[in-house]
């Protein structure tokens, strides 16, 4: 067979980047077969050389190639072709092979990260799907289509099935919100609810306040609008409110964006004095507050926290409510809980953005929160996690050297790890990315993107056997990184 | 029982609208069992003078609670409470009283318009539910969750799960539009990527080229990110290309939007010729083209058409394929066809939106296309929608007043026809709304909303029986507001 590296020719001329320009190439001759399953591809410096391209190109052709199943890195040996010809449809897809389904960083920019498929991902908040309530769910699928028939496939009203959020307002009033089917909003995800509130309310140059570090999904959502994001530092018992009262006084913003319970990334919860605090600032400023909450439920080490929403006498709260993290992401489902004011616009925005969120799987998770599985599967969630969470503070205690620490939370899935004065977290991720082990560095949950000594670790999709593999790797490059010549004031890498 | 009504008091220093307040009142004393189930509310009238208020204020809130299921109105009757406390969870919910799912008008505001639940509805495009294939899906849900079991509810790729991908571009290749698997971008229905295009390319100021009349949903998209809409009109075989080219020169537009079969309202097909022509006037104004397609399959009198993207050799078509119409709206999945230059835009776009589109519902769908029973519900919904076109093109011929014309579409889901010099269809939708029949009044359609005599009639959801009793009452209402003074060549009402 031949080389079909030779033949490649890339046009600097041509719109197409190079790097796609390259993949094309690759692509077509893999889908021809002149390039076989298995088939090592050129190792990338030599390719690069060849062509006379950078070796940046080369990689994100690869990368392409991994993102589209055609082809799988194995770290230290290479790239190699994976795409293998299904011979006959609907078996399932091979794991490892075809699907490039794997989920990378729960960051909106994942979509660009393969990771490798072995890899131990400290970096994603997605539960293990092996805890799924699959038979749950599928009984109950077979009884609302039983029951519904073809309505089950039907548009639904923008708003939400209205059941669906007649049970939500009863779980939410369970929980110390008290509200009404008719305030409710059902959205496609956490994420939707963030971005309706983005382009509900958000015009270019809007000013608005976050929490630093925050949610990176959220950052996205809002500088798509045109935002400008300002930063807030966060304290242990919740944002600082002087920092945040200067902030109001300079920035006039148009909303605050925050997450109380088990903050995402920090793991912080706010005590009820500065929630209370912080609406009173809302009311004194009047502006309006977004409280995002995934993680409430899962409090190990105290009793459940409440929600500011609770509080929100005076209806300046949106309150987006995801059970993502603790249930399944898969679902695309979640509610927002908005003032009477902003409804219609919400609504509005909804429709433009995807007329309505599946029927089906609105009317399934109606009968799944009516019937309490949802209470039972909580239960469940929280032993697993909890017994993860013991497990992942002990792995750290007993391998991380002394000059890391963390504040362990009470709660949620995630440490927020400060490594040790002149640590960049962008190269042990880079470090523990050769090792296959996954973690997310700082600088995705500052609004600046700066490195620093922080990174994030998860314990969502984690057996303790993979902890217990994982957390020694981290050590090791943490060891490794580390250079004395840095002073223990310094608080962050003059590398970059 | 207190008569609840006579405690009412509204605030008109309160931030929240009277007619929320009003709204709230009445919830309430339903909601408390104070207003029972089957009870009449005041007349609108009455309680408006009452309370000193206009009648849009009671008008309104009477809506919400229609919205919200509490209430429902009998035309010439009245309005009356309508909910009913569930004894028994997880019971199907009694049709007509608390669900408010009846899917309005298909367009963007239709979460405010309320309709009748016993309505002849020749508004909507959304075919009649007892015709969706559920067994089918039922059994391909179950055999998936067998299958794939809690991978199916994880998170998917952005860009859509990738077997699925595989079989949408199979599907397409056959339909003559060459494509691979990694140029498709999964969404969450048409709507989704209609608004997807307007957030990643749309900046405020740009303008927009529509046909006229066309898709509300499209303009609200693209409204949303603040373009301005320019209107071309469309002819018997397409768009007008002499004002279409004299609009590029005046307005530099950003994109031009297009249905090129079956186009929505008109029920027009491209020439083959206009395609080639219209392709070919983007390329020499260098203009994208966004070409929207939910129809094509449906031909009832000439043999299927193809899109422009078939013959889009420079990668200038972003192609959006929909099945809602023809399967099921209620998936919210449809297919993305774009340029490689734009695809990690729309990426990006896609994952701020709502990270991905139900996994479930992904993987359902690819086996629901390999397996090709698409084909097979093509098929059969081809032959009951053809039985339903010629019953209604001969209802039609036998009611309506000779001076009412419109040029049979060749396949399709509606009609647009064109009532006598004069008539305001805006008029004749309320005319015929109080008979408890729907339409699509022509201002809906175009970007001025300029009431007009033109309307657009659809038989989706109708049964021949429907399609029998509605249609003379259009008929009547069409005689009921003739008005013979106005000149033939007069071709819009003066009254609005």
């Amino acid at each position: 067979m031949s080389d079909p590296f030779v033949s490649i020719q890339l046009q600097r001329d041509d719109p197409l980047p190079l790097y796609r320009q390259l993949y094309l190439h690759i692509e077509k001759a893999i889908l021809s077969g002149r390039l076989e399953p298995g088939q090592k591809l050129p190792p990338i410096r030599r390719l690069a050389a060849r062509l006379g391209v950078n070796t940046v190109t080369v990689v994100q052709a690869y990368r392409c190639l991994e993102r589209a199943g055609l082809a799988a890195a194995r770290v230290g040996s290479g790239t190699f072709v994976a795409y293998q010809r299904k011979a006959i449809p609907d078996q399932p897809v091979p794991p490892g092979t075809v699907e490039p389904d794997q989920p990378g960083l729960d960051l909106p920019d994942s979509w660009q990260v393969a990771l490798p498929p072995e890899a131990i991902n400290f970096a994603t908040l997605t539960p293990d799907a092996a805890l799924f309530p699959v038979d749950d769910f599928q009984a109950i699928i077979n009884q609302v289509l039983n029951r519904d028939r073809g309505e089950a496939f039907g548009y639904q009203e923008s708003q939400g099935y209205y059941p669906l959020r007649c049970s939500a307002a009863a779980y939410l009033t369970q929980s110390g919100i008290k509200c009404g089917a008719e305030t409710i909003q059902v959205i496609s995800g956490a994420q939707q609810g963030i971005d309706l509130i983005a382009r509900s309310l958000i015009m270019p140059g809007d000013r608005i306040l976050t929490e630093s570090p925050t949610y990176t999904g959220a950052m996205a959502a809002f500088r798509s609008r045109g935002a400008q994001i300002h930063a807030v530092p966060l304290q242990d018992d919740g944002i600082d409110l002087e920092a945040l009262e200067n902030q109001l006084k300079i920035q006039q913003p148009k909303l605050i964006y925050v997450m109380t319970n088990f903050q995402n990334p920090t793991g912080i919860c706010y005590s009820p004095e500065k929630q209370k605090a912080l609406l009173d600032i809302c009311r004194r400023w009047d502006v309006l507050l977004i409280e995002d909450d995934s993680f409430t439920e899962l409090a190990y080490n105290r009793e459940q926290g409440q929600a500011i929403k609770a509080q929100d006498e005076d209806d300046r709260v949106i309150y987006i409510k995801s059970f993502s993290k603790i249930l399944m992401p898969g679902l695309r489902l979640a509610f927002m809980l908005a003032p009477q004011r902003l409804l219609p616009q919400l609504m509005a925005a909804k429709h433009i953005a995807d007329i309505s969120t599946s029927g089906l799987v609105q009317r399934v998770f109606d009968v799944y929160l009516r019937r309490d599985l949802w209470k039972t599967h909580l239960e469940y969630m929280k032993e697993c996690y909890r017994e993860r969470y013991h497990h992942i503070l002990q792995a750290i205690q007993d391998s991380f050297p002394p000059e890391v620490s963390f504040r362990a939370p009470e709660g949620g899935l995630c440490l927020w790890v400060e490594g040790y004065p002149g640590l960049s977290s962008n190269r042990l991720y880079e470090a523990c990315l050769a090792h296959q082990v996954v973690i997310a560095p700082g600088s995705h949950f500052f609004p600046d993107n700066r490195d620093s000594r922080f990174f994030r670790l998860s314990f969502a999709a984690l057996s303790l056997e993979d902890i217990s593999r994982g957390i020694p790797i981290i050590a090791q490059q943490l060891n490794n990184l580390y250079n004395p010549a840095y002073h223990p004031g310094q608080r962050f890498s003059p590398l970059l």
